[in-house]
């Protein structure tokens, strides 16, 4: 097991009417006016906007709005945001929505405490050792992508759509609520877009090469098995509370202090990496993209390093419950149950399915390894990952 | 699913040479003169003291020191090492041991700020609603309390050893440095006790009413499955360094922000409540303890309380791996197989072979109800703890 740091900055106010210690907790944190950013406007047709506008109002908090933020979101809603926050002299940040109002306010947070273009805080970037951020807190109402309980963000910038990522620990946010009963109303095409997002940042962190690390392997294999175990339960009824609680909190916890990756090898998250280029040239849900890749992924890494077989045997015998006792077979047998948990949760079977075009996927898998390999267990360069395009297509 | 508070106060620094973080980080929080508290002295035999001297010596932190803090710490250590505190002015204190060592500065860190007896701080007590503690930092040589990471205490207290609990987020530590490392001394029969205390934590979690929080218990199964897969490679090569961390992470996080009881009813914890009189009336191991009653309670529960036996045997296959169909079988056949890894690891197989003498146990089980009921899924009172040890003895 390597060395680790355990850090987890962010609490969670978990359950039905945790928006009540709202205006209270941003007090608490020194805000007094607040930057309240949304997207498209659902909040104010299922109560959550005016039940957080009554928590301003009786903590004596003044506010302004950046609305708006779309998904997959562009460094212009976060340039709009930083230019709100400063002219209205904002003190604390408040981020309504999914992951997209999430990552665009991250890096909000990070923009208004510094002195030059916003394109400079990303990754290897010239300010992306922040110095300072400004406090942000969040309700989630949806849930996948972890963003509530994490230190990245991922950006959408330029005419190319290039996905940006900002990661540092000072963007966490101070606290997050978590309210199951604001995702009743997430479509259901949606809610399973982040079952499958959130299945994904499971198998991301266990697909490593051996470290040792069992503690965080079973434990992520006890995550992995709650999410195929609930999922199901939403489709059956969308106010499944218990249902909404489990996927809502497993999402949280997959990423909370990346606790899963601790004492492992950092991940390359090769399955994000590819996943976002199909996002950003469809503006295709970003959960579904890792849906369409993921079976294409494992079929390649495991017949391009068959020494990683036992890897992929052990998820399908502790995640999948097979019994099957060749790694080969096993390992393979995880795969089609992994299909047919896709199948169910209703994504769609392929990439021609989803939409892309077959002539685009030299350009996408260009793009997917402009930073270079993307690799975790095998090298990913541009020839594997339209490998695995074609496979998924 | 409750509604719950998730929170994680403590750092962690975990791994090999984390120690070179000591002396830098209590200055970052605010430290200049450190009250060093440890145990009987083998910190002095293995490195350690000589390395957290070193340590304090270069960041230009004073220190005086508390030693000889007993097994089962009493309040008298307490007491002494407040007064040592204030005597000398410190502002920050270091425990450096297991469980002990770190419950009595838990106390101590409560106590130089409270102005009255220590009494008053436990469970209870006028003062157990803390206002403030002094900082405090852990290094951890043993692992199995957890206690590193949460906000919880246990001292014996009086002639007749009571055992009181103080429970308060104010003494979690600031940060843990956890090397595994710093265990390979640690004697067989003291690590293995320790492995009971971390299993018997993690079960205490497990078996409680439904609750629908599947993420925490599927998450508990894997804590629990590691446990049983690591602890025998530790009796095969005490220098197994991958064992000892899976043990020593697996200790700290089943009690992290209790983070396996959010959204679940409150434990009693009945066995700790039980195995705390055994230790008090013997000084015996506390780990040691659990593990004599834990198949005890089991089968009491599983026979007053039929209802749970679908529990039992949930635990049977998704832990012990059992493939039983029947839930009665299955329940009986996981105790089983937990008495048997009980053996394994060298665990004494009876109370009357622990040295436990049959005249006291009435005696034990008044105590252990002393303040009512100490049950979670049936009531436990005198008669049923009675009834409990009997079937251990």
């Amino acid at each position: 097991m390597e060395n680790f740091i355990y850090s987890i900055p962010t609490t969670a106010y978990f359950g039905k009417g945790q928006i009540n210690i709202l205006g209270d907790t941003i007090k608490a944190h020194g805000g007094s006016k607040v930057l309240l950013a949304y997207g498209g406007g659902s909040i104010k047709q299922n109560g959550i906007y005016g039940a957080i506008l009554d928590q301003l109002a009786q903590a004596g908090l003044a506010h302004v709005e950046l609305s708006g933020i779309q998904p997959n979101p562009r460094v212009e809603s976060v340039e709009e945001g930083i230019e709100i926050y400063r002219t209205n002299g904002c003190d604390f940040i408040l981020a309504v929505g999914g992951g997209s109002t999430l990552d665009a306010c991250k890096v909000i947070a990070a923009g208004v405490k510094y002195d030059g273009p916003v394109n400079d805080l990303f990754r290897g970037g010239p300010g992306a050792d922040l110095k300072a951020a400004a406090p942000l807190a969040t309700v989630l109402t949806m849930a996948g992508t972890g963003s509530e309980m994490d230190m990245g963000a991922v950006i959408t910038v330029g005419k190319d759509h290039k996905k940006k990522v900002l990661m540092h620990p000072l963007v966490n946010p101070k606290f997050s609520i978590l309210d199951p009963e604001y995702t009743y109303t997430v479509p259901e095409y949606h809610s399973m877009a982040g079952v499958a997002d959130i299945l994904c940042h499971l198998m991301e962190q266990y697909f490593t090469p051996e470290s040792g690390a069992n503690v965080q392997d079973r434990m992520n294999e006890g995550f992995m098995k709650s999410v195929l175990e609930e999922a199901p339960k939403i489709l059956a009824n969308p106010e499944d509370y218990d249902a909404r609680a489990n996927i809502m909190w497993a999402s949280s916890m997959a990423l909370a202090g990346f606790q899963l990756l601790l004492g492992k090898p950092m991940s390359a998250f090769p399955l994000h990496s590819m996943g976002h280029e199909l996002s950003s040239k469809y503006d295709m849900t970003h959960g579904v993209t890792l849906a369409l890749l993921t079976p294409a992924w494992m079929r390649h890494t495991m017949a391009s390093a068959p020494a990683y077989l036992p890897l992929f045997a052990r998820f399908a015998r502790n995640v999948m419950d097979l019994r099957e006792e060749d790694d080969a077979k096993a390992a393979e047998a995880g795969v089609q149950k992994l299909e047919a948990f896709y199948g169910a949760i209703k994504m769609p079977a392929s990439l021609r399915e989803a939409g892309v075009r077959e002539e685009d996927l030299d350009l996408i898998a260009g793009k997917a390894v402009e930073d270079g390999n993307v690799g975790i267990l095998t090298p990913l360069g541009k020839d594997e990952v339209l490998q695995i395009l074609r496979a998924a297509f």
